[in-house]
């Protein structure tokens, strides 16, 4: 998690209930809510009350809580992540018509790549990332292009903290990964086999805003399949979507 | 607005702090905030300091505030809206790859259509609706279906109250409404035109988990466009977005 739980502000006890929804615990009670946000249970009871009625959280008939539509409307309203996946959507949709594997958008936030769209062809094979997950900047192929151009000072932090291994094949020695980062931004895209799973490749492409890269376009192809269509399919995506950015401003 | 604003939780200001960001306002200075919010300043810049150190909202080089990545992830990772496109996405391509106009998908929130996911072709007409934006369930196609299905009391709630006109040929007659709510229950699809825009004729029809209506799938053609192909491939749609539903549960 990339906020402190040592704060203790109003706004703080908010987010740890929100935290406690993840993709694979939609649903829960009132006492677990209060148990894993580490909130006495009075506090975590009204709180969820107050948010129950906002709108922010939502309860079932067996008065389970679950995350409340309205918290998905406020967040997507006026959001970037909303302006960035509208003008990439129809450039990943043609990438996915050609390459028919699993076309990802990716975002630098808090030293990890945040996914924000995903396309998954019915037949495509292993892909370990979901829309609003993370995986390590060193890790995946879209984190290795966020890295290779993030602000100086976030590299050189990432660069100087433990390398996580997600697979074997993942690049966690400080050297090579500095290496392999200015060997992105010279070519222009990266081609990462198996640094997530044995099975799979990741090519990533940058994407651009007025010059700066806001995010990175990837496809995950079955290990050793042809990565010359998947690289030239994401180069004319991305400036597609790079036109279209423009023209949304 | 569905939630009243004359709470005063900390959460209902936070809320409050969150509703002044809109599509057409996705950048403000806190006291553009704090009046929109209707809170004291200090209290104002207070809360908007806490959702920043909580990544809700982010400040950029100007001191302007913005909605955070933060917030669209907490909303997203576990929300019903996700699981909801992520079954209907492909099923929506494969609508938008014959019809070639505009497709969404909207749900029931608050007595009104909510829209969850929008699909649009380059050169296709008008269209009012937008990701995370609002429609009067009289108003819309994909509103009239959910109305149809809705629960009897949101249903007589809503006949009983004014019917708000969006267009000269929106049904505001309640005696009218009800008989065409009637019809689309029996018929399992709608053709609304012009309730909307003079130029466009709305087609939606119910989308179903577990035998009960969560959401209505719809296209926007142009007013006198032939509507039996659209009606066609949303049922389509609308059945395998169902299979898809149950598959992952």
């Amino acid at each position: 998690m990339a906020n402190s739980r040592s704060g203790d502000s109003m706004t703080d006890r908010i987010v740890r209930v929100l935290e406690t929804f993840t993709a694979e615990r939609t649903m829960q009670t009132a006492t677990e809510i209060a148990q894993r946000a580490e909130l006495p249970a009075s506090t975590a009871h009204r709180i969820i009350g107050d948010l129950i009625t906002a709108g922010l959280l939502e309860r079932d008939e067996d008065r389970r809580v679950r995350l409340g539509m309205r918290l998905w409307e406020l967040a997507l309203r006026g959001s970037r992540a909303l302006r960035l996946r509208q003008a990439a959507l129809p450039h990943m949709e043609r990438v996915q018509s050609v390459i028919r594997e699993h076309t990802q958008l990716a975002v630098l936030e808090h030293e990890e790549a945040l996914f924000v769209e995903r396309l998954s062809h019915l037949q495509a094979g292993a892909n370990i990332t979901r829309i609003a997950g993370r995986l390590p900047l060193n890790a995946s192929s879209s984190g290795l292009v966020l890295l290779a151009h993030a602000d100086p000072a976030v590299r050189e932090r990432v660069l100087s903290a433990p390398l996580p291994a997600v697979s074997p094949e993942t690049v966690t020695d400080a050297v090579t990964l500095r290496a392999l980062l200015t060997a992105i931004r010279r070519r222009g895209y990266v081609i990462a086999p198996g640094s997530i799973e044995s099975v799979s490749t990741g090519v990533a492409v940058p994407v651009r805003d007025r010059g700066e890269v806001i995010a990175a376009l990837s496809v995950v192809l079955p290990r050793g399949a042809a990565t010359e269509p998947a690289i030239n399919a994401l180069l004319a995506a991305a400036r597609g979507i790079e036109q279209d950015l423009s023209a949304l401003r």
